[in-house]
């Protein structure tokens, strides 16, 4: 089969992006939400991406209208799931929301739509049987679409095996890298391993080993990166980085989970907060000085 | 106290490019061996980082004859280290042999002289009693030098805190970028978390959750690294990871350290034997294909 129409449910951050970026493609995009300010906010943050992608000169100033006008925005689910080839949810990482969309959409998309969940932090066969289809049913999982460009196809095990291929093409065609998961595992694979590299860089600060600074100056200067752990850390969101783990059972977890909780009671959630480990719009990891 | 003469121990890989760095920077360098087959080796190797950094603009070809001309080769124990300020022990990375070299240099050693060792794996505190003056005695502990140019020091309980931003000056000085590790621990800093990292890439393979080249590409394409975990455990060396992973007493290390020796068995080390998880000089992450 071959993928024409998109839908995407949830216009928040990451369905704005995919939606975009599968306009940029060429491809019929609805975007679907259940408030006319999402949907708003979503036009809101193409328009901006679009801007920067123009001043990238990655597109030009007509490809950008073009894009923009393959793009449906829509309150009307029946409207929204008519004709896709292919859903992508991305709504609101909470399984009763999750569970309650694909009821709905699993009962109103046509025979032919491929079912994908962006979830984060869930797994495909926590929905599968809500959608009616587990056999169409994927987890097709992006990470912020345009800097960090892998999409993870994360078959459950009812997943049809034909999909995958189909998927693969379909990432390719909109810029990203796909990935195959062979079967479920939270956190995919880059998720895990950061959390991984986040997880040893937190239990050297709990150890008290060496400080904040000191551990990203390591990770920057050895491997000629932007930033260190902590600051990766305040740009995911210090109450994101406590709520995966917090639920781990293994005492380096407890003692991290236990001092970002005490950086989220002071309100510093990093960089959406303004601080966290760092300072911001000026964090002491970007001053050129940082790394002599 | 001001750093101006340096005795380096051990003309290997590490030794000879701490040695030239310093030489570069400066200062007065004695480079000791046992035989005269590493020496002849080390400085080999020194004229090829010379022509490399020429060619890069780095430094001038009168720089380049300088710098070498600051070098004494010597087979001559107390030659060596007479008037050293500072000594940097890169011996092979073996218990008995470190501990040899600081029975005998910790001896030969004039008082003013900063001991320290290079050790990847292992602790200042095995050899501090060794040299006679634990106090005088600490982790400085370099990457390549040249492109990842993170310098650890790293205290035992009995160095002297004095030595510290001694040791960071001069760290600077050579162009590095020093960082503090406030207590000891295995693998320093950056060390700890390249093993986390790689231990998480283990485990998704082992567990069979993604093949070697997808785990690889998720962690390149979303961090635009151009290696992932498993290119860069062939850059390491497959028996070195082995090493410091079939030690740990945890599930997925053992079954990751299986998988290793696996690779071992068959003589695939790495880049050094031509295979490991990838095939040189071409290996498949290189190609520009490899990310679409
Ligand atoms: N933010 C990221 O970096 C990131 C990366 C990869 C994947 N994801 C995943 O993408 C999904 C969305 O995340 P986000 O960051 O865009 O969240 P967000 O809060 O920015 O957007 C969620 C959107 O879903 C909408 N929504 C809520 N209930 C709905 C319903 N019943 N029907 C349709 N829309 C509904 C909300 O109005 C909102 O616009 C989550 O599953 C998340 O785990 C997020
Ligand atoms: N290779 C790396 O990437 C790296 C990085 C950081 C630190 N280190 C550390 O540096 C040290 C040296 O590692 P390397 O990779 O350069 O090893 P290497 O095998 O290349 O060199 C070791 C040298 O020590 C010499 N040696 C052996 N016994 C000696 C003695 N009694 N007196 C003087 N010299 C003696 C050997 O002849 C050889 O030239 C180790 O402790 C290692 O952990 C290595």
């Amino acid at each position: 089969m071959t993928i024409q129409n998109v839908c995407i449910l949830g216009a928040g951050t990451l369905g704005s992006r995919v939606a975009l970026q599968s306009a940029i493609s060429g491809y019929q995009v609805n975007v679907y939400d259940i408030t006319q300010k999402a949907l708003d906010g979503s036009f809101e943050t193409m328009k901006k991406i679009l801007n920067q992608l123009q001043k990238a000169n990655a597109i030009t100033e007509d490809e950008a209208v073009a894009s923009l006008s393959r793009i449906l925005f829509t309150l009307d689910p029946e409207k929204a799931i008519a004709n896709a080839d292919l859903v992508n949810e991305s709504v609101t990482e909470e399984p009763d929301i999750k569970k309650k969309v694909w009821k709905q959409f699993g009962a109103l998309a046509p025979e032919k739509t491929i079912l994908t969940t962006n979830t984060s932090y869930m797994l495909a066969s926590m929905f599968a049987e809500d959608s009616g289809r587990p056999n169409k049913f994927c987890a097709f999982h992006f990470h912020d679409v345009f800097y960090s460009r892998v999409v993870d196809i994360m078959p459950h095990p009812g997943t049809d095996p034909e999909l995958i291929p189909i998927l693969e093409k379909f990432g390719r065609s909109i810029n990203q890298v796909p990935v195959l998961v062979k079967k479920e595992n939270h956190g995919y694979i880059f998720n895990s391993m950061l959390l991984a590299l986040i997880g040893a860089a937190g239990k050297l600060l709990t150890n008290e080993v060496a400080e904040v600074e000191a551990i990203d100056k390591s990770w920057m200067v050895n491997f000629h990166m932007p930033m260190g752990p902590f600051g990766i850390l305040d740009s995911i969101g210090l109450d994101t980085a406590w709520h995966v783990t917090h639920n781990r059972p293994d005492k380096a977890s407890q003692a991290f989970a236990a001092l970002l909780k005490g950086y989220i009671d002071q309100g510093k959630l990093g960089e959406k907060t303004g601080e966290g480990f760092y300072t911001y719009p000026k964090p002491r990891y970007k001053d050129p000085d940082f790394v002599i």
